[in-house]
């Protein structure tokens, strides 16, 4: 299933599993001449080993598809520059392998909700499946060998979206980076390092791969989820029995803002439909729209909104509140 | 009929003629000690004249009733200070008549839209009814004698209520003010000097009674309130054709706070309801609520939601929201 489809969970949204591998005695993308050898014998493994995976040139792609594909977190936004790109991509849209970004393959699992070890399976099977057509660089020392250091050793990115409105609402969210970061778990804004939390979405993963196994690396991460799940209810409590009123009215004014506005920009729009998210699953807001706020999170990017066509932001901004007033 | 209900008038809103009387040989109302038995000369003049006046003592009227007779400009904010305050009242609330405000009598018509004429003349018959039974303090060089010398003269302050979202928006408006004090003719707030233009109402009225007859004096305000009108026209017109887009977006969202928020300020309230009045007049939005924006501007003045009973600030903008919501 689309991780964001009819998706229920309302603080961690999405899980995501991200594995660096690179294949032996190959020099690593950024020093390859010839990438072709390379990725179609990672193609082939893949294509042997499962029925539900296609192979895409991205180049083949519009923009604007391309460009949605990151924004679905199916590929990365480094994958949207230059040329010669390609991608394997399992058919529910679960599952992807970028193939010569950073490293020779990346391979990312996402599921919604909080699923680490379901996601972390899924992978792994993945893993396994490139495995048998490919020999891994691997090191008995240091680990999978990655073209940054930062991710040799188990090679995995774990990180699960989190939305976390009232911990940001009452200022505690640096609190939480703070404590989780001297826990070795970034928290980072929705689409990555250096971007900002539109939306409250938040970005929870770790930071190290060194030093400790998958599975310890994913214990960590789930105790330190489901702290900040607690956080986040209590501070969506506190907020019901101290602000009520003051909250009640914030979320209806954004709901009337999504239901009348006739142009808005993807920043508000995502600041707007989180209110929406907090006051639906709050029981403030009724749920009667066509789709949730978090596909409509998702859906309202530029490129989902352009869908292809060549638009001036005004007009994205228009097609946008049309958009969202006929599906909210 | 009162001077809000059922208006259509978008841009000359309501007329007003106040005219300030003294009785002869009598002193003005600061120094009188014995304000009963000339109130009662007025009164029995006006009871037998007109069988439309009743005599209402301010003291015996709530302050929610008295503080909402002002908000719909039937009296002075004046008279709702220290004691012992009488008016005479017609039937239909279109006409007045304050006792001991700051001269024994101040008559005053209001009629909905551009009638300036047709106030006048009422206004003028109330005044022969007064006469029949007083005497007024007249000098043949000065004319009426008034407490203030700024009224001396025709003793007539003719005021036209007119909402001029346009004007404001695109910052013409202290132009056009400048340009009316020129030639004699102050353009203020909703309820008088030194108010606020709340929700885009200005008060156009003349500041001079002395030099010129009642008919001089009306015309040039007919002539300068007819020009504001079409430059109003003119500057809607102008946003209509070049800031199509933003104008509707931003009345579209102001429609929609009003529909939907749980809590809103009278400030706040009245400059959305001057959006959606200048929307619906435009055809930019529908017409669908129970009552007029007009009216709603009225009706949710702190006094008329308090309607009488004692309520803090927070629940009165609670009770605003829930009475917007139901008649918009």
């Amino acid at each position: 299933m689309i991780w964001y489809k009819d998706n229920k969970n309302d603080i961690a949204v999405s899980t995501r599993i991200r594995l660096a591998r690179n294949v032996d005695s190959v020099p690593f993308p950024n020093a390859l001449k010839n990438k072709t050898e390379v990725e179609d014998k990672i193609k082939d493994a893949v294509l042997k080993g499962s029925k539900h995976f296609e192979f895409v040139a991205l180049d083949d792609l519009k923009t604007e598809i391309k460009t949605a594909l990151a924004e679905e977190h199916l590929i990365s936004p480094q994958m949207l520059e230059g040329s010669g790109k390609a991608i394997l991509l399992n058919k529910e849209r679960t599952a992807s392998i970028m193939l010569m970004e950073e490293d020779h393959i990346r391979l990312q699992v996402i599921e919604p909700g909080l699923a680490i070890d379901e996601a972390y399976e899924f992978a792994d099977k993945i893993d396994d499946i490139i495995e048998s057509g490919v020999q891994y660089a691997f090191d008995e020392e240091f680990g999978y060998l990655t073209a940054c250091p930062t991710n040799t050793g188990t090679g995995m990115r774990a990180s699960v979206m989190m939305h976390l409105p009232a911990l940001t609402m009452t200022r505690n969210i640096a609190r939480v980076a703070a404590s989780a970061g001297n826990l070795g778990i970034a928290v980072r804004g929705m689409y990555g390092e250096g971007t900002e939390a539109d939306g409250n979405m938040y970005q929870i993963s770790n930071q190290v791969t060194m030093g400790l196994t998958e599975k310890e690396i994913l214990e960590k991460l789930k105790t330190i989820v489901n702290q900040i799940i607690d956080m986040e209810k209590k501070a969506r409590e506190a907020l019901a029995k101290n602000n009520a009123d003051e909250l009640s009215d914030r979320l209806f004014r954004s709901y009337g803002t999504l239901k009348y506005a006739r142009s808005i920009s993807s920043k508000e729009a995502k600041s707007l439909l989180s209110d929406v998210m907090l006051g639906q699953n709050m029981g403030i807001l009724p749920k009667e729209g066509k789709i949730t706020p978090l596909e409509c999170i998702v859906r309202i990017a530029p490129s989902f909104i352009s869908a292809g066509e060549s638009m001036t932001p005004a007009e994205r901004d228009k097609k946008r509140a049309d958009f969202i007033r006929d599906n909210i």
